[in-house]
């Protein structure tokens, strides 16, 4: 017999290109862990069906549990010419336990093994992915909870528009990141179930108890339609898009960040640790980090389009094509993992330049929206109460001042309903009292916002 | 005042260029109803808020009634120099009810109106959606049902792999659709959030009851983050990453039909009203439908790419980039609700080429497995009996015989283990017996499968 | 004879569904002038090759310029049940001439029709495109000529680094330009060559004089290849390619304009007539126009995407997925050439905020890399000269000082090699000076840069 | 001094996580030759600027020649924590060579360097990519050549369209590839020009012969403006746009011989090295290579949207974010290499099945169209001819007759005007006759065809 598991049928050896260009152990070996555990499940679903003997399975899972100690310590040698991951084991088990090592393919196809690998990866890597987006969630709420008095210009077309918390603002990206954990909490009801028992398509011709198979690997049931089972990887490419939302919203962050950071807007500053200079430029301190964030969203894009591209026109069941579902997953997984952590790191790591907040505060008339809503109070309908204070702002622009500098006789030349009592309307705080609603930047409304997060960050967490 | 509605801090008045470039009333006037839809529902806040009085609400509940009359006749008059849906629909309002219409922009900007419009026009959207999928399922089970018999080639690599019911092949696209209602029903509890309140982003100055008025309009709540609500797409690409997963199946379906209806496949027909013709070679019956879809995909995945693509690096919060979301989530719901319908008027029109099928089932040695299966019950491991099998079928194949034309002889020069009843293994019902387990292609099982699947259906449709 | 021109094979009529389903005539019918231009070119070859008498040429001839007079004048009804332009086209030549009409198919195919029209639309949409490149980038060498002796600071990361010309930041989107040009030009040699004659794919069975035939319609040979000919959309993707890459550089731009109009940055203005408002806030005079620019990448993007998508994994020769190339390919030339327009006007509009910019000039230690420099000048290596430099920098921003405000002593304690002159090179103007390289930003290198753009120009125009 | 180039102004060390994120030398070594070729031309230009001794130049030399010797040894260690190639090379060069080492960055800068070594291993792909196309084209032309008597059913919509010589429709895929090399070449004239000397992005402030820096480096000229000159990617997307492409056209082609080769095709098959087999079905023979390189495809489409979304919106100059430009491009030029490989040995190893194809060619009226073309012969307009065709196809298919063995009776009583001549028109060899056209099926036609295409390739190497 050839390396190959296939080779019975075929009176040529491979050529060695072939091997090359076909070869995946080069990346699924990361998958050897959960063939591990999926190959000791099958192996007592075996033994259940009478394919095995008690000793049978004992043996295979030592040496299935011998190979496991070997790839943590690092003394496993995955060779390519044995193709992929479960080729590989199977071959150590065979050195391993001999014969009996043959026995465990019995009604089994890598075609359902690699599906089961990939969901059991993906259960674990959707935990590791709450755990981070609760980290980066808690930075932010810790970030705006300790900044609550901070009132920042908020922006719309990156044009002053009206006052915001800073709290307030910052919090939007751990209002994203919740949604992206009830996403995750959605999907992982279609990931938890098992292939086992697909076979190669048709539905194993043994008779295995699926439903204990799939409760020993921490499945909530198999899956119900077998050629479905090996032919979809609907499974992966839901958690890939989860994952490109993530990326979008880190995006954004960082965007903000190297805006807030740059000299001309001088917000915030960041720690030197998180920063880099340049080689040939000695002033520089760069927020590399956050770029590289923002790069790598692109990076995750193009994985999921790789995934979702794959599949397209692909006749059923199984197609050499999946192989190359895989990649694009491990590099989006890995990639969106560390830039959530990044990200967290810069979150905690900003530093408010209140002096400078305070004075941009005083640029680009912020205040307009609180006149206009001023004159709505004295009886002009909104849409004439904002035609008249575009005129006052004009008038103002023209002049170089601001609003609350203008005198009362200024005002009143614009309308005669306004009083003295607009000047009380053309403070920050006011502005912020005004919006104390569900949702809203009033400080109020922040702090309740922030409470009931942390209760959803206990919840969650418990 | 002009006709925009913030010219009143402007000098001059709009370059033309600039008018056409930047108007999206060309494509959003479809949101129309779900713009009067909210503004009776914000009016009626605005009462409750005092800032209207009763007959203020009145007369404006009566005008944007009639506007919605002359959209439904045709007779309502989209002008691009009122820039988009929302200012064409106040300007209508203005011409109606006089200055009353210009209370209704009272703490609303269309930062907000745009998202709210969208989700109102999302939640009939998917409604379409579920009620187009199960339509396309109801075909495939029925299909599935009328035709429970007949026995095809399973393929893998587009090679003969294993027999299996026609039944169980064509169901693979019934069960992932099943997903894909789910995945949408958990969309929608993202969806029926309503952004009303949030105002530009920091919240509406005015007392407005959030909860009501998000009731009024069939929402769940109201979106707990004002710069959150106008910021995110999150909502819309959600139900674009759906579509494009929708499409993936279509096309992959699509694939399959022309396939088999080529005359090399020939395992099915379609119904002449269902194919085009060639307009230079008289004898071509062209399975062009099945080709669109196909092609169509591409659109679908380049939308949801355009609407990825849209939000990477925005900073917060409205950015007029965000104006681009409509067109490719337009398209594709278009594109995807006319693939469902066609893709399920080709399932209703397949007719199997039954003594075609029967024939191409002597091909391809896909029995074999069962050969290998049969060692293993003689006591061989799978993996040596995968081996002895692999070189039987090289002989066969040497020999242009089918396995179960060889002799015990034959047999038993590679095995002496094989006996006599090699044969009864040799059949496609053995086959498809020793495949009655959960999910796999045994009649009773697929049987199963179809009767669980008409519950439910059942139970969605009430 | 039914409406298809394919109807004789079939036993019923077209499904009104599938009619909607596959018609192209809504969006293929802007071809109709190159149909015309091409079918009156077949003409002349099928009556060169004895198939059409000279009177039934004039005949073809007169109708065909008589159709092409109602769609100009936009008399023609282009009806669905027609399928495509060609078709539309063919009927309405049959009611005008009668059975001569039904000649012109001769040996001729939609399969190759659609590739030629293709083909002549990317001919002129190439040349407008030209013209539109050519403007936008003469906005760009006036604008940069007209202020040639402004400085700004240039950025990397968004930080300070060096001081630069704006005429020379700003002829970058020039330069990259220029290559966009050559790239049309070196698509042009493969766009311009003509698929009549290859009919369906195998060739026509007539005698067609097919280098004529190219000529007459401007294209440089016949295509070489008749399966290649209508199997292939490598013509349309490299230029929707180019169409991406504009958008790209377009998308950066705008950028850059949106950061330059913020009130943080401040360094442009542009007219109110390329701007536009806030719904609800008085104040606001917004980029949306450059906003818009940046969004409608995304579209660009995804339109590549769309067409690149299509072709994978498609058998030769036609199949009906190909006619989805057509929409992305139109929706992406009509953005580009409205985005460039808008861009060219937008360059046009800049002011710069002169003061502003001689303020922030003196934030960010521009000169700092002059510091090291000059280190070098005096024997220093010049990473230790960087590193020297970078304590320098430290020390005067923990005191808030400008570079070329510390004394001479606090130089010296960094390094004893420091002298006097070490002020001279502090200056914008030193540094400037000291870059009077090919490509760099000294005055000199600028100005001759510009003036070989302006013969460049002439050139390109003549 | 710390380990990085730019400590000096930092007051912390970096974090240790920020390190690992940022870091490229894990990917960016294989630039080291070019970064070592870039860095000893520029070594020689800072010594005519005499910047640098005879000496110094010397020693850099030597130095930079061993650290490539070791590299090429596979003894030369990259650390992470000097970010890149470049301050590996550095580090490297000063333990060779002490201070002399920081000289060689006078005036240089990493945006510089990376732009010139990425344009340098392009030159260097670009050139090994003809080289893989040319082999290619060869093994089709070859296989054309050695089969120039095959007739194979010409498929549109994957149905029977027309007889075409197998050389024929094999050579579209060499045609295509034709186009590839030439606009390879095109790319090549953008691709040789100089970045060094523009430093950061200003221009160096030294006095550098860029024109003879440019030529030693076998570029054929400076890059004309510094800003642009690493601000652009332009010239690596463009490479990537041309993978891209050729990925298309292979993924084709394995689309086809994967139908070929399935049981319902048999039209060819491929030696045994070159396919693989199942884990558990014993007689599969699968075309894995070909579903490999189509499943491919979809990473480099990925890889072209990763980089064309990675420069979206990125002001200039350079940005961090440019540092994820590499993987993708990376990624796409090994895997179209590999792929180009692959395909390249799937052509040579088709073996035609003569028997099948003379079989299907009976199948599906392939000679429909010259019974039309017939009559148009007698004087029927094609349009109607093409009717009257459709009706005879219609009733053989009825009758399950082939149209040669129509009766004459059978024909005229659709036609009077058909004669006993039209039996003559029912061959294959007379439908090949009458193609021989420019670009045409017709044998002479085809052998021209590759005549002109040895003439081309023999151009071509030389």
């Amino acid at each position: 017999m050839g390396n190959k598991a296939w080779s019975g049928r075929f009176t040529e050896s491979t050529d060695t290109f072939f091997e090359e260009f076909t070869e995946s152990v080069s990346f699924d070996s990361i998958l050897a862990p959960y063939e591990i555990k999926a190959s000791i499940a099958y192996a007592k679903a075996l033994k259940k069906a009478q394919i095995l003997s008690e000793d049978e399975l004992e043996a295979l899972i030592k040496a299935l549990e011998e190979i496991e100690d070997q790839i943590n310590e690092g003394s496993f040698h995955f060779k390519r010419e044995y193709e992929d991951v479960h080729m590989n084991i199977e071959k150590a088990l065979f050195e391993k336990t001999g014969e009996v090592a043959y026995k465990l393919h019995t009604g089994r196809s890598r075609n359902e093994q690699v599906v089961t690998d990939l969901r059991l990866y993906l259960m674990d890597e959707g935990d590791k992915l709450k755990d981070l987006l609760l980290c980066f969630i808690t930075a932010i709420i810790e970030k705006a909870e300790n900044n609550l008095d901070v009132i920042m210009p908020g922006f719309t077309h990156l044009q002053h528009a009206q006052p915001v918390l800073f709290a307030h603002w910052l919090s939007t990206y751990a209002e994203a990141a919740r949604f992206h954990l009830e996403r995750i909490q959605d999907w992982e009801k279609r990931l938890r179930l098992c292939p086992l028992g697909s076979s190669a398509f048709a539905g194993t011709g043994f008779p295995l108890d699926r439903e204990s198979l799939a409760k020993e690997l921490g499945f909530s049931a198999p899956l119900s339609h077998s050629v479905y089972a090996v032919s979809s990887r609907d499974f992966s490419i839901e958690f890939l898009f989860i994952l490109t939302l993530i990326m979008l919203d880190l995006s954004r962050l960082s965007e903000e960040i190297i805006l807030w950071i740059s000299p001309e807007f001088a917000f915030i500053d960041l720690p030197d640790r998180l920063c880099s200079g340049s080689s040939i430029m000695p002033q520089k301190k760069n927020p590399d980090s956050a770029e590289l964030i923002r790069g790598k969203t692109s990076v995750v894009l193009g994985n999921l389009f790789q995934l979702l591209v794959l599949l397209k026109n692909l006749p059923l069941s199984y197609n050499r094509d999946l192989q190359e579902d895989k990649p694009p997953l491990f590099q989006a997984v890995n990639t969106v993992k560390a830039s959530i952590k990044m990200a967290t790191l810069l979150v905690e790591g900003i530093t408010l330049n209140r002096d400078r907040l305070e004075a941009v505060l005083k640029e680009g008339h912020l205040l307009a929206t609180e006149v206009a809503d001023y004159l709505v109070t004295k009886g002009i309908p909104f849409r004439e109460a904002h035609h008249i204070t575009g005129r006052i702002v004009r008038y103002a622009e023209e002049r170089k001042k601001k609003l609350e500098d203008l005198t009362l006789e200024e005002f009143k030349s614009f309308s005669s309903l306004i009083g003295e009592d607009v000047y009380t309307w053309l403070t920050l705080d006011h502005a912020l009292q005004r919006r104390e609603i569900i949702g809203g930047t009033g400080k109020m409304s922040v702090k309740t916002y922030l409470r009931n997060f942390r209760e959803f960050l206990e919840k969650w967490k418990s």
